[in-house]
């Protein structure tokens, strides 16, 4: 059995896997994500090698290792170009993981490797044009077009999140106001019922100490009105982002990851339900099927680990 | 010199036109279009026809003829899959022109026609990921992606029109609220225009019988307070929209269509500033260039008479 490294450089952890060729994952350790760009590639390497001692094969013989990175990523020319929470930028990370560890490198955008892993092996399967959104403490996204990554002439197309669907709507951290993150993404809805629990003092919420995404759909569930008055108003917004992106993309398969996507059929029928609703191709025999992620925390592992297949790596 | 007959199918004329191989409109003509689907459909036919009597070629002997059509449309099918204004549904336009002129036929949408004009001819000569916008009476669209059109799986992909960027705003056609093409078509623009003319009575806007975009660019220049004031807030949701597929797509250029484009700079150089402000990738060395389209109204007649290019005909 062969098996190749998959790296999921994140912004609380780094975590790196050991996936064989049937794109399971066999091992994978976290350490917490430094905040030098050396001390992070240190630690991938350190954890490059343990996933190797796990297989029982030398670095040198592992076949590559691919990394799934945030900020906007340049492939080919193996670089962070700007990882802006961190402040690096223009940092050649896969010349630097090749001088540590002696294995081929390939990078990507960590959206990217994880809509690669539900294509390949997940929520994608069998389709030519895929999109995978990941809603978490932002929104991600990473698109397959005619079968491959598509990225934008300059890697830094499919940002969603950074879409505004309310011009009127609050501040966004990329300094636009009402984008689609700013208003959809698991953080706001945190913050929506953060707010919901200051003005109504009688929402099952309050019992939560954190009011996230799950409490809110675990609330909504045990009936409690705010909640779900929370929750529809939410799933509407999520649903109008997901609507704009199917009008522009008209993907066979939309698949949602990211913890919301543990909500299940309670978030999945109600999405399905709106955009069926307001898309554009709405009377159409054929449309974009909206699915969960089937890959779960794995997306970006199995992605990572299969960035450098069928690639010949020139040193 | 080898010609091809490209024909846009428009809401309003039918126009068809004798193209030569250096992408130049060596003859036009034109007739309003008409209801019923057969009758467009002998228009189309009697304009082909003079078309080749003008380039002095006998219809059997015309390479090809290319039609650009409003809607939904299967250029693989060859149908109209629906185009709503006229009610016309699952049309057989192209094995219907094959069977009145005998020439092979090629058909496609009339925003995807423009933008291969555009793309082949005009503002995106040397690009790869090219998309053209058409600001008229709503907001069309067409995108090359690696060199090719992208429709989407149901032929339905690129409405940026039907993309919602202010989820309270004003009723689009297509049922959602907030539409980019409800709030920043030219259409838009004159219906605030009408507006502003009934609440500012020392408006030089009511001037014109009609205040449509050419007379608020117009008024603006000259110096009038309230088209300037309507003009900023016009062309920030415009950019706002623009920003929106730059954000998605990080074309190599975007390029502007339509009526609208006739006001040059002063369209131009503005949403051009504000795109640059609000783009995800502003900081980045490499960003979509915003042009304005070279071909004017020839745009989709171009494209039209390009559709099949390089192809076999298999009748």
């Amino acid at each position: 059995m062969k098996f190749r490294i998959g790296v999921d450089l994140g912004g609380t952890n780094t975590v790196a896997a050991a996936v064989n060729e049937r794109n399971e994952v066999v091992y994978k350790k976290s350490v917490p994500t430094k905040r030098r760009f050396y001390d992070i590639c240190r630690d991938i390497k350190e954890l490059a090698f343990t996933c190797c001692e796990v297989c029982g094969i030398h670095p040198a013989e592992m076949e590559y290792m691919g990394v799934g990175s945030p900020g906007i990523i340049d492939p080919d020319g193996g670089r962070i170009l700007r990882w802006s929470v961190k402040g690096i930028s223009d940092a050649p990370l896969r010349d630097k993981l090749f001088e540590l560890t002696g294995m081929p490198v390939y990078i990507e955008n960590d959206a990217n490797a994880a809509a690669l892993g539900e294509y390949e092996a997940g929520a994608g399967r069998g389709t030519t044009e895929f999109i995978a959104i990941t809603v978490g403490t932002g929104i991600g996204c990473g698109a397959i077009i005619n079968g491959e990554l598509y990225r934008g002439m300059n890697f830094a197309a499919l940002e969603p999140g950074h879409m505004v669907i309310d011009k009127k709507g609050p501040l966004c951290s990329c300094g636009r106001k009402g984008c689609f993150e700013a208003i959809a993404s698991a953080s706001a809805l945190m913050r929506r019922a953060k707010k919901a629990c200051e003005v109504r003092p009688d929402t099952a919420l309050r019992n939560y100490s954190v009011p996230d995404g799950r409490a809110v759909f675990e609330a909504a569930a045990k009936g409690d009105l705010t909640a779900n008055q929370l929750l529809d108003s939410y799933l509407k917004d999520l649903a109008c982002g997901l609507t704009n992106i199917v009008n522009l993309f008209q993907p066979q398969v939309l698949c949602i990851g990211g913890g919301i996507s543990a909500a299940g059929d309670a978030l999945l029928l109600p999405l399905r339900e709106q955009v069926a609703k307001e898309e554009y191709s709405k009377t159409l025999k054929t449309r974009t099927v909206i699915k969960l992620a089937e890959l779960g925390n794995d997306a970006g592992l199995i992605g990572a680990a299969l960035l450098g297949r069928g690639k010949t790596w020139e040193d």
